[in-house]
């Protein structure tokens, strides 16, 4: 039995349904952010990061900032790459034009490689573009939240080390991190930034990164100082690496609960194999896109290769919009999102299937989603005639 | 009696103890970020933000960003001074530091006007200073959380007004909103940045802002583009207006948990006339400041007129350093801080009075922790033969 009050199921790509133990770690009772208890939970925090990610390179760092995920946005743009330099950011929605625009703040140039709605750019089109000029970083949406597009960013970390081996590989796996597949030291990834209410299971208002020996290098050769304050990696590698080692350390008060949070989750997490928790987690999106398949609907996400474990956006039937559609699923107590990438928001929804609700045994979260999303479409096109 | 886990009581100059009430709205289920529920939860706590500043005028914006109290340098020097524009920096201890080098981070320069140890600056000098060069914005820490100096805001709001009237006035409020007075329209300030773990009794987590008409204006009047993108007023702006007219709105995800109890709490201290609750912390600090020199002891803030009713820094009597004591407070179930301010940190020790310790009469806090200062003390001068 939850101990959480009776609420509809919340199954928008983030934030998702919690685990009672990891809400309840948010009433922990005040603790100075300096006393040697939260220092040892935070500490603990930051070496179960690392295993979430699959990192035993001591020369990688993680790094656990009060902020949402849109923040670790600003510590890439700000720390890894310089006015004037260059950015390739591959577009797969709605999220690359918005890093595109966080680079560009800071004054370094973005040049976006956009593949058409539900599809990624090739791995050609890549290799080509890594040729043909300098880029300091390559950005890639590992699942964009927005169309359900999911990047191959084992390969695409294959080509630039073959094609332009000094340029940073920075991933946005803030709708990826906990349920698709990431091996950072084995992939020889530089950036996996991500946010704490995703498939991480964690309440919103972190941002958690994981830096590469590469990376830091790339930051400590700057010729100019860090672009921002706050994002600063100066500011806060040494507290990083202070807390990792069980000593306080002081930049900025860290939020204390939802760092007990984010311990209790990863604890979890990490307590099986994590290999365990992706075949979870496509063994639950396969079950979601075969329902979707039957209802005769299509995935924003054209080809099976490239669609996302963590969330399914479904293109609703022609004369169906996400208002006709999402009172029927809240009403058999189900919450879908709309549509967000801007040109095509209102033809479909998103379907969030991450954390708990697929790992959790005692939960049929998924089942009921798929009852209802069938009933709610059937009421919809019967109150349209359709 | 509190549903709290037994714990020692946490009187530092924040985080502070919390609410039972408050703590329990951190395990909220999870909700949509856009969803009726916690949009309405989030739009009334910007309302509640403005009851906080006692401000009424419709031209004044709220702002509650997913972040430490630190990201408010960053709004204010990313966004309401440009590169090569000039600030002045009131000193009072530590902070002013931190500020000044967050505002020259983002290129303006910034000029310290400092005062010794435990002393600010004379309004003399705040004069004189404003007269001889354009300021384009004037900082000052309202209680710097270093030495337990408090600055006078309103005096130096009346002096900027008269002197150089189109100078924004900068409050750093982290250690202050919620205990000190503060009137926003009345004192006509520009803005109040502060934090949600210290008098406003919230968990750390969320950066609060509250800006003028003015502040905006020079905002919207920039010649260049906002200097960061997570902290920019452009991306915030539209978002609060909408939630606060209960319009779901996107930039980055909210911390749903922290918003939850921010609302709580504000709900608690905006329920009682807020002039009532300064009146409770003065009083406790009167008591506070009493008992330090019934054991002889001087405060870091050398004249009553600049001592914060926030927090005490009590000077350790020679000989002593705060491993000498702060153990001892902890073993009679007290927590207080170290000293902060570097070139002092050694010599003293500060005592955090703010929130429920002070203002729920079913706690004793603040007389249990004066008996245990008092028995710390002793017990730590007999161990030195002093």
């Amino acid at each position: 039995m939850s101990s959480q009050a009776p609420h509809n199921t919340l199954l928008i790509p983030g934030p998702i349904e919690f685990d009672d133990a990891v809400l309840q770690s948010m009433s922990h009772y005040a603790e100075s952010h300096v006393a040697p208890g939260f220092v040892k939970t935070f500490g603990e925090t930051l070496s179960l990061v690392r295993k979430l990610f699959q990192s035993s390179n001591p020369a990688a760092q993680p790094f656990v900032i009060s902020g949402s995920g849109t923040l670790g946005w600003d510590v890439v743009a700000s720390n890894l790459i310089e006015r004037g330099e260059n950015a390739l950011v591959l577009h797969t929605g709605y999220f690359a034009d918005s890093f595109a625009n966080c680079i560009e703040t800071y004054g370094a140039h973005a040049t976006q490689l956009k593949a058409p709605i539900g599809e990624r750019p090739s791995f050609e089109e890549i290799e080509q573009a890594l040729k043909a000029k300098p880029y300091k970083i390559i950005t890639i949406t590992h699942v964009d939240t927005s169309t359900g597009v999911l990047s191959d960013i084992k390969r695409v970390a294959e080509i630039v080390r073959r094609v332009s081996p000094e340029t940073l590989v920075v991933v946005d796996g803030v709708c990826s991190v906990g349920c698709e597949e990431i091996a950072f030291d084995e992939w020889d990834l530089d950036v996996v930034l991500t946010a704490s209410q995703k498939a991480i299971g964690c309440p919103p208002g972190l941002s958690i990164l994981m830096l590469s020996g590469r990376a830091l290098d790339t930051f400590k050769s700057r010729k100019t100082p860090p672009a921002s304050y706050y994002a600063s990696i100066g500011n806060w590698l040494p507290i990083m690496q202070n807390y990792e080692n069980f000593k306080p350390s002081y930049f900025a008060t860290p939020p204390t609960q939802l760092v007990h949070a984010l311990h209790t989750t990863l604890s979890q997490i990490t307590a099986r194999p994590i290999t365990e928790r992706y075949a979870i987690h496509r063994h639950a999106s396969d079950r979601v896109k075969a329902a979707v398949a039957e209802l005769g609907l299509k995935q924003v996400a054209a080809t099976p290769a490239n669609q996302a474990h963590a969330m399914t956006a479904i293109w609703l039937p022609e004369g169906l919009a996400p208002p006709d559609v999402l009172p029927g699923l809240l009403k058999r107590g189900v919450i879908f999102a709309a549509g967000l990438h801007k040109e095509v928001a209102t033809k479909y929804i998103r379907f969030g299937h991450m954390g708990v609700s697929v790992t959790d045994p005692a939960r049929s979260d998924i089942d009921k989603a798929i009852a209802a999303l069938k009933e709610a479409l059937t009421e919809a096109k019967q109150a349209k005639g359709l």
